[in-house]
């Protein structure tokens, strides 16, 4: 039963181009490139966020900072969900909670939301981050995430 | 990767007999037999909460009530966490979050707990409940929690 | 600062007549009856549910239930929310997060929900829980809650 | 009885020391530099973090990104939680939840959080961001976070 919880239903898009329109709003986050944050897989309802390890992005001992694990988070959850949308719909992140498992400590982190439950209003999405170096990987972070589809505003429009 | 992440590890509990101690520990809990709620499945870090069906747990449009869900969601985690402590350990919900994405409606809900981490004092689980009615199967809420374990205070003891 | 955040913005209600429309959907719950838990003050985004102390909403410590404790705070949040409506809106709970702060222990449970922000679709709400025994009042839960507005469906009519 | 949940206790420090030993910690978050945040107020329990307006941690419609609302409400509630603790204690998140509630428009956002318990072992934070602009000032974001107290590791050591 924790198998039918976690493998999630396989999605349709409604725009069969969703993964240029995922990359091409990704590309104009400048704080994802202040990060070094770069997209992994784009599936409809599962994409993945990069983050290689960067003094920059790391806290007093040096290991990725909390707030640049929840970040990739936030935004792999929510790409997650605009892949899942019409080519003329934004969205916005209404809450995300994470619960921070273990220190992020590796090569680099890959955080990957995958959709739950695909609404026409909201959409739910769990996200979890793993820290990855040589061949082993930590999951580090889990998480669940809400959004909201706005309709007849395009993302490439503010 | 999604696989990676939702696919618990397998936990080894610190006590042999946690099965009847997570029997035992659900039986004295009065808010469960008031609302009708058993126990399903309990295996390591795996615990199932069974709530059928019944006006006394209902809302106003005569469905489940979300704070019936909620109830057996809090409680089905909690066991999954107590039930990899050792003998002489109690425990504590710090927290829980749980998104509700389908309404209960169905002939029972099943609320399962699955431990995600088990730390020396903190666990985090995982935990969704799904409303079953004949042979469908709704997932309807989803979440994590927190756990904080308590030594030395045997549960059977306030 | 604190203050700023704390103390939420005066709320117009949407129709006059919230306080029978609130107190009347709250008598449709049968699961709150079969907590005995009841209603307090009820003003424009805020809403109080009281729980008296009964062995039938405790857990094996003698205390009040968590879940029962999460129960009440859904409840008044989501009235909280529904007080703010038009008559002609019903209210559903996208998701709630909730930590215990202290056990519930006393001669009753207040849970209190109070409106953060009312928008058009969505409300957020800050939820507290107080343990009340003679003249001592603990903080024992403390969350948000997300809501959905439904409009042109009648709270009364499933 | 919502000022009673919303007005924190009054918190006495563990190290009359606490100031000096937040900011020097927060100095040492090459993260917080690279976003341009820096600390505001720095009091027993309750901490500002500042995240002046730049290109660099916007998303793409211009707006603050909610990344970086999400990791300065974290810094700021950890750090709420780390003024209490004995000068040999550092501190972890365990988890926070945060709903965004306007988009993050303005001069500079100010994330604050306010101990709302603080336990041997955890402690509770209530976290708000507004957003400032001229003399307008907008509630954004809010939510709660649980900490972690280390013993007997210096926050200055790995």
């Amino acid at each position: 039963m924790a198998d039918a919880a976690a493998r999630p239903a396989t999605f349709v898009p409604a725009d069969p181009g969703f993964e240029p329109r995922v990359r091409d709003s990704f590309a104009r986050q400048p704080f994802m490139a202040t990060m070094g944050a770069t997209l992994g897989t784009v599936a409809p309802g599962r994409v993945e966020v990069i983050l290689p390890f960067d003094a920059k992005v790391t806290q007093q001992h040096g290991f990725f900072h909390g707030g640049a694990m929840g970040a990739i988070a936030d935004v792999a959850g929510g790409y997650a969900a605009f892949s899942l949308f019409p080519a003329d719909a934004t969205v916005l992140t209404v809450e995300y909670k994470i619960n921070i498992m273990a220190p992020g400590k590796g090569d680099r982190l890959v955080a990957e939301g995958v959709v739950l439950r695909a609404g026409r209003t909201l959409t739910v999405v769990r996200v979890d981050v793993h820290a990855e170096a040589g061949g082993t990987r930590i999951h580090c972070a889990s998480g669940t995430q809400t959004l909201i589809r706005l309709d007849g505003r395009s993302d490439g429009k503010a």
